[in-house]
């Protein structure tokens, strides 16, 4: 069984791709509803968070975990490698090598658009050197969580398209080849962000993930013939997790339960 | 020594107000930086941050309570004062009352203001007809807490004045008596509160809260005959507090200490 989580709703965009990869695979999610937002933390409550979740998984009896969590997968991956015996795949690797691959296979222009926490650890910028890609550019977008979150996603909301300009405007002359969207709220921004970068390839930092971890699983031969089974766990009110779910899902949402994400 | 706390940096404004009220006393504040914001989570989790918060305030020594969050005054007062022996000041009967003059003793409208949580809790209309008030209106911002501690405070910065519109335009024609500011945060909005209310008085709730408590104290003969001296503790990093922390102060703030909350 695959275990997937996020600090809340971000994750389910990763989820709504593992579907469609392996439509066949067991997962359970847990959404740290109780403690979003994250990319706003320090790195120590990052760490110290992100090992709660996933010691919740392990207890789920998960024997693969995705971070679908851009802050965590840049701030707390290696503490969570080094904790738990089983693969985690984070949203960066896979990320940073279709970025690379677009932008001239590393010759042109990426941009990464992520959580001031994720900006500050510099982890998609060395991912993409890794990949031979130099010219990097990167914008913290603190507004975009709550935006995404609150349902500001059109560029018909002028706050969710002034925020937008802020954060794109000084870097749209650029003309960035890719975008990375490296936090998995971002996808439900698409349309927003293209606005200001309509020649930019925008690459889901939660979809490559999937396709990474789905290498992956078929490679060592693990965890994808159940029934595509999901159970939803978050650490608040199961409420309004189903009210806001099924837009970040693109499906309807059910059996979710509530766990005390602390005794972990 | 007084105890003050708030999910984050919103409490401070309260902060302020007493310091200009009972310039001698000794106080410790408490922000849950680590899980901001709560005027979006479920009563459950409200209720137990909020005791947590107050058992680390107990264990410094305090010997009365400001809950300057008005999330937690909304839903978890009657809780915290049946768990803690000590007197417990809420943001809600100071503003109502306040609000209740202003508004021609009850006969005028007043509108609230606050977080999804506290407007669903109905505690302020509660208060308001307990004080002869009769024509509410309440309005929930879920986005006015993002937006202030994102420092997007002015009616000159397009994100807060086209957020504002959306909540105040509704309402700004029944044309309110007074104006309830129902969350800590909220006084940093209100220039841009005004701008859509130019003929209404903005009641601070944190600011009527601090006078309940400075006659509380006077009366009981405790308190506020120390130093003046403000100790300040934050769940999460001391370097991004300590950074926004002055706008919400308006003073310098120093002697930032971190704390485990969960252990409490």
């Amino acid at each position: 069984m695959i275990g997937i989580f996020d600090s809340g709703l971000g994750g389910l965009t990763a989820v709504a791709e593992l579907r469609k990869a392996l439509p066949n695979a067991d997962y359970v999610y847990f959404g740290d509803t109780a403690r979003i937002p994250y990319g706003t933390r320090s790195v120590e409550t990052i760490r110290s968070y992100a090992l709660q979740d996933c010691r919740f998984l392990m207890s789920m009896g998960v024997t693969s975990i995705l971070a679908a969590c851009g802050t965590v997968s840049t701030n707390a991956l290696d503490t969570l490698r080094a904790s738990f015996n089983v693969p985690i795949v984070g949203v960066v690797e896979g990320a940073a090598k279709k970025a690379a691959q677009i932008a001239k296979n590393g010759r042109g222009k990426v941009l990464v658009l992520g959580t001031p926490a994720t900006i500050k650890s510099g982890a998609f910028e060395k991912a993409l050197n890794k990949n031979g890609c130099r010219d990097v550019i990167s914008v913290a977008c603190p507004m975009f969580v709550p935006l995404a979150e609150n349902g500001y996603t059109s560029v018909n909301q002028i706050p969710a398209l002034e925020i937008a300009r802020e954060y794109l405007a000084p870097v749209a002359d650029t003309c960035p080849d890719a975008v990375i969207l490296g936090c998995t709220h971002y996808p439900l921004l698409s349309e927003v962000i293209s606005y200001f970068l309509p020649h930019s390839a925008l690459v889901s930092s939660g979809a490559e993930a999937v396709s990474e971890l789905k290498d992956m699983l078929i490679s060592s031969h693990r965890d994808i013939n159940g029934g595509g089974k999901g159970k939803y766990y978050v650490s608040d009110g199961v409420e309004s997790f189903s009210k806001s779910a099924h837009r970040f899902l693109q499906a309807p949402v059910s059996d979710v339960t509530v766990v005390d994400i602390n005794s972990y």
